[in-house]
């Protein structure tokens, strides 16, 4: 089992994204970061909670539901080889289904885990052990592979720009800011704030900071002012799906970021691996959350009690507004998309 | 001295806002509100600081400083008129210049309110009383002038449409509330929550939703998604400076959204009475304020110590992006502003 490269902020660190460990999976709470406090899941079913909560989000879950596939094994050890297995595969339709925009991605991840642990079984190895380093190995190859993602978008940024990102990508993060480190790039961060989890400014500009970039957090609204007065060179952001026609679905706020990059003229890049699975627009699903989020922070309502909300999670921005959609293979013309999958790569930079 | 039409929401009574009463002036912290909390000043200077800490916003300076020139009055009471007229000076001065965007407005008051205790002096009569009375008869002055404004905007508003708010622009919500309510009207109302005050979420839905309007908070990057899904018929929102040429200044987002309801033909009606000393966008202030306040919430600090943050208070936007200008003596093209004070009355729709 590979080591983690240890130049890595704080919270891309495996151990504190989600662990396993003595038969609980501790998992960081996103959502009061920079505070440091972990959740404790003592059975797969509150690692599913935790992320319908999102007490991590981004690529967390995928570190989660592997982690939970691994308490799942423990948690039905000693038992018949046929009811453990039995556990596995609902385990893995459980944690699959946490949340529905993405859960075709993490379905890849948990019935892999179920199949390792299956297989550990008939080998008459421990299958905790082997789900727990088959998620490790996975985390590897997925950074690996967004290790060339990050080559890619760096290749785009030019030496002392501004970048203005929405939301937190946390693996592209990390692997752009080693990246960038590697061959002394240099780049100014602009976070927008991402209400109403504010993951931008709890968690992107968190690791920014920590390894050293010049990181500002502006509040949503600020966006087009940023553009006009202080100038913006390039958007990029993280999705969670990527339709093969070029249509992304990424957190609320990424459609007028992208309209109003539009606006000054600024290239928005997207970043991330394209969905196989999903064709077009409507093959996502947009998940709609509790309203009472927004109407609140931290506990603190801010509205009257008859007073409405809406919290879609994420919105869909169309391959018009895209610059180009930057994956492992190369940076793709969102009309392009396709190409990823049928073996023709292009690279327009 | 007239009373105010008591069919107001709670945010919109005169007593609510900022009231001098013996030797004191208590103005409603709006940064905490729906909580019910008043702030207490003993002399003028703390008024200035209240507003210059947006204890009070929006119109809400417009009463602050004529209660504020009616507590100077009282602290410098049984001195000798020369140093009661230098301190009612001294005290217009400093709470005009409370909050630079503004100072043009909030000095047409404070001046005058001086030289209505210099003249209540000069007649043996009490300054205290006589700018109290002065400030009442302004606010009722300023809602009746509103009052037209109000049913200009509404004549604008088709029965049963979807109007987009920005930030809290409290004279014209009382008076297009009503508008609305006298003759019948409904529509729904989405408030932009507008980050890091949230005078949208705190104030503006409060108001309508007290009542009785259906009234929606959406985080602030949420409106290309609610234009987008929900449709948006009209865009409206007060300006803190409406220049002769047709530039507004207001609240940090509005121009974005002007932006947005532009890619979504959405008309976007800035309400409020043009500033007759401010030609153009040159001649607008934009104060920036103590980014702090975009990387906390409430005391809860978002953001690790080496993260900055940028807080312009306003932003600018032009006249190409307003659909009209709704004022008292009608709407106006933005670009035919000018003939607001001309005498040439313009009434486009």
């Amino acid at each position: 089992m590979e080591r983690q490269d240890s130049n890595m902020p704080f919270l891309l660190k495996y151990e504190n994204v989600a662990w396993y460990e003595n038969g609980k999976v501790r998992i960081l709470d996103r959502r009061v970061f920079p505070e440091k406090h972990f959740v404790i899941c003592e059975n797969y079913m509150e690692v599913k909670q935790a992320i319908a909560d999102m007490v991590t989000q981004s690529a967390g879950p995928y570190t989660a539901v592997g982690m939970g596939m691994a308490l799942a094994a423990y948690e039905v050890r000693g038992r018949s080889k046929a009811e453990q297995e039995a556990y596995l595969d609902k385990a893995a339709y459980e944690l699959a289904h946490a949340r529905p925009t993405t859960a075709n991605r993490y379905g890849k991840i948990t019935y892999a885990c179920a199949e390792t642990g299956k297989k550990a079984l008939e080998a008459g190895a421990d299958p905790v052990e082997a789900i727990f380093n088959d998620t490790i190995q996975s985390l590897n190859r997925r950074y690996s592979r967004m290790r060339l993602v990050g080559d890619n978008l760096l290749a785009l940024i030019p030496e002392g720009v501004t970048i203005l990102t929405q939301c937190y990508g946390e693996t592209i993060i990390g692997t752009l800011i080693q990246a960038a480190l590697e061959c002394g790039k240099s780049f100014k961060v602009v976070c927008a704030e991402t209400r109403p989890y504010l993951q931008g400014a709890r968690l992107t500009s968190s690791c920014f900071a920590e390894m050293g970039f010049d990181t500002t957090v502006i509040s949503d609204n600020m966006v087009a002012y940023y553009m006009q007065n202080s100038g913006v060179d390039v958007f990029t952001s993280a999705a969670d799906t990527i339709t093969r026609d070029g249509h992304i679905a990424n957190k609320i706020g990424t459609y007028q970021i992208a309209l109003l990059a539009d606006c000054f003229h600024v290239p928005y890049y997207v970043t991330g691996i394209p969905d196989e699975d999903k064709f077009g627009k409507n093959d996502i699903v947009i998940e709609m959350r509790d309203p009472s989020q927004v109407l609140a922070y931290r506990g603190i309502k801010n509205t009257l009690p008859q007073v409405k909300g809406i919290y879609p999670s994420f919105d869909i921005t169309p391959p018009q507004l895209i610059a180009g959609v930057v994956t492992d293979k190369g940076v793709f013309p969102p009309e392009q998309l396709n190409d990823y999958f049928t073996g023709e790569q292009h690279r327009f930079y």
